[in-house]
């Protein structure tokens, strides 16, 4: 996957930059995302309890400046969480030495951090770093590269993707990345994203498009099945295409969604791909539930459970422990009627062994993709969910993380 | 520890007996428990939808026999789970055989399996042992220790344990032993577990004792958050001890709980300290909860942390991994009281980093039990849990498992 994306494919008017400030021991971990002029913000944070103090700041301002931003700051190396009002400070202080640097109002910047939680901020880092970005035209080749990789934790490639489609006969184009890695869980955001259009929408029909497009894509991945205190999505729009307003539930409208499902779709999977250790990723697919809520659920026990994902590190066709899993998630089934299928190779029919090649299935179950179905045969709901295998690798990467 | 349980702390009028009949590739593989005369039972089994054919005849022979059990045959090395009629046949045919061998009804017997799901019973290997399985009289030395090795899978050791009180001046034995290490979840029964004593009482008033002694210690436990298909717990008493029928709720009743809980809480900790690939054990306690419940679902969300048991694997300090555990157990509190403790050092205090020695901490965190504190300073309800951390060795077990 190669960064430097065609000049053509980038949306019109927006720039990156990125530094390394000193907050990772090595490497870019400051990145700064520019729209020339206010763009419409639609954005999702975690859902978890404990917020980081950029969470807090960047809602605020959202609040603010009616969700009308200039700018995203982000940082790695630090989540900037669990660090009281000496963390809000220093999320407050970065978005003010942003807001100076492009030349805009302190609440049009949305504060990014991610890394080590409880860490007290080195704020005096970023700050002296702000003034040289060099925030480059989007012409510039590896601007949009270096951000891509100074957002990056534990990841061990950057992830980015872009889409298009034709709204009133203009090209909007969608620009997205992401970093995911550890802690990663559906329930919103799970990781920290970014996705800039150049179409123009509301701030309102742009939230509505993004929830669509998230609940099927980055709700529906999980690597660990833990929720991040800092997860962060954020979608800019800042009409530079010059195509018309979007216009919620019209046919330009569900064009735009789409695009916009496909690359919240590449960046999920992305993230999956290069979950913490992994080797392959996982799609689960339950079909014939009573409701697609209850496939949902099937799907996303089966996808957490650590004994499915250390088999499928071992390409073990050990389908007993879907079967298990699937049993646990709290939700009606006839056991008897189930079918389950691993890399297209059937091994359960009605809940029962069925005969199969278990070298041939190994040999499959090694490879980069693997698809599982369940099928329970009791209903029209179904649902997909994405994981990752789970590896040594995985333990070795966070038995020592912060070390 | 030593399974040669000196002949004081045996519970009259049970015997036990091991052989190895070829389901594992070696090793006893086949145990047998008998009680001399029928024994009120109490039984809990695994709230899996998906429940393995031994479980569904024991609580079939539960009912027809109106819990008065003669014996338990239980193998390792296949979970007879997902094998349809077949493996219903095979537990049947496995009651019966144990029945004409001792002399009483098949609904008198308990029958369980452990090991790979999916896989079709060798019922024959069974069928051929059991004759042969000498049921010494309960003063054999080696006949207790060898049906606890029988029941073994991956665990690395035989757990046990005993117990006693005095009832109406009568001492009353209690006797456990379990197999556990992967698919250890709450939620009852989270592994294999056998307890006889020779207290009286009737099944009623046993299953009363069971489920409160079993909330605070097999269900507080978990190593990987998977439920097994087979779990079950046993409790046989025979009343040989010749002490009076406990009544439920007398102070003699609820000298049986403490002594049944003693003997509960020591196996769930040993399953815990064998858990798959487990270094320590790691016991968590929530204070300062809104309720009990709250308490509980938050030392639960941490105690299946994937984050923190590998932070754990490491010895690291990472205490803020705890708090994000917390604030996605789905459990409100403020966030800015938390204080957070682990192995006696506070970490965590006003929601804050609070300043401590990384290496002093570091050296403790690698003890063979690591005490864990979250005060929320919001209740008054407390709870308990306890897990191990989180090594490659549990994924190496587990990828492979089957081959």
């Amino acid at each position: 996957m190669n960064p430097h994306v065609p000049a053509s494919a980038r949306p019109k008017g927006f720039r990156f930059a990125a530094t390394a400030c000193g907050l990772k021991k090595s490497g870019l971990d400051l990145g700064l995302l520019v729209s020339e002029v206010p763009a419409a913000a639609a954005c999702v944070f975690t859902t978890n309890l404990v917020k980081a103090a950029p969470i807090l700041v960047s809602r605020a301002h959202l609040k603010r400046s009616e969700s009308k931003m200039r700018a995203v700051i982000v940082n790695s190396g630090n989540a900037n969480c669990a660090t009281g009002d000496a963390g809000l400070a220093a999320s407050k202080r970065t978005a003010a030495a942003t807001a100076r640097a492009i030349g805009c109002r302190a609440e049009q910047i949305l504060v990014c951090s991610t890394g080590v939680i409880g860490l007290p901020m080195r704020t005096e880092r970023i700050l002296r770093a702000i003034p040289t970005l060099q925030v480059n035209g989007n012409s510039a080749p590896g601007s949009f590269e270096q951000f891509t990789r100074a957002i990056m934790t534990t990841d061990t490639r950057p992830k980015w993707t872009a889409a298009h489609c034709i709204i009133g006969g203009r090209r909007v184009r969608l620009l997205g990345c992401a970093k995911g890695a550890g802690m990663i869980h559906p329930q919103m955001a799970t990781m920290l994203s970014f996705i800039v259009t150049d179409a123009a929408a509301s701030p309102t029909v742009l939230r509505r498009a993004l929830r669509q497009a998230v609940s099927k894509t980055f709700n529906a991945i999980t690597v660990d099945g833990d929720t991040s205190t800092n997860d962060t999505l954020a979608l800019l729009a800042n009409g530079a295409s010059g195509a018309e307003n979007l216009a919620a539930g019209g046919p330009s409208y569900r064009q735009f969604v789409a695009a916009l499902e496909s690359v919240c779709r590449s960046l999920a999977l992305q993230i999956v791909a290069d979950g913490e250790g992994a080797q392959r990723v996982i799609e689960i697919e339950v079909r014939g539930a009573a409701s697609h809520q209850a496939a949902a659920r099937i799907a996303s026990t089966i996808a957490n459970s650590p004994l499915v994902k250390t088999a499928l590190a071992g390409g073990d066709p050990n389908w007993g422990r879907i079967l298990a899993a699937a049993g646990r998630a709290g939700v009606r089934f006839d056991p008897e009627r189930v079918e389950i299928s691993m890399a297209g190779i059937t091994m359960c029919r009605g809940g029962c062994a069925h005969s199969f090649s278990e070298k041939a299935a190994h040999g499959k179950l090694l490879s980069k993709h693997v698809p599982i179905v369940v099928n329970l045969h009791g209903g029209k709901g179904s649902a997909r969910a994405w994981t990752c295998d789970f590896t040594a690798d995985y333990v070795r990467i966070n038995a020592s993380y912060r070390s």
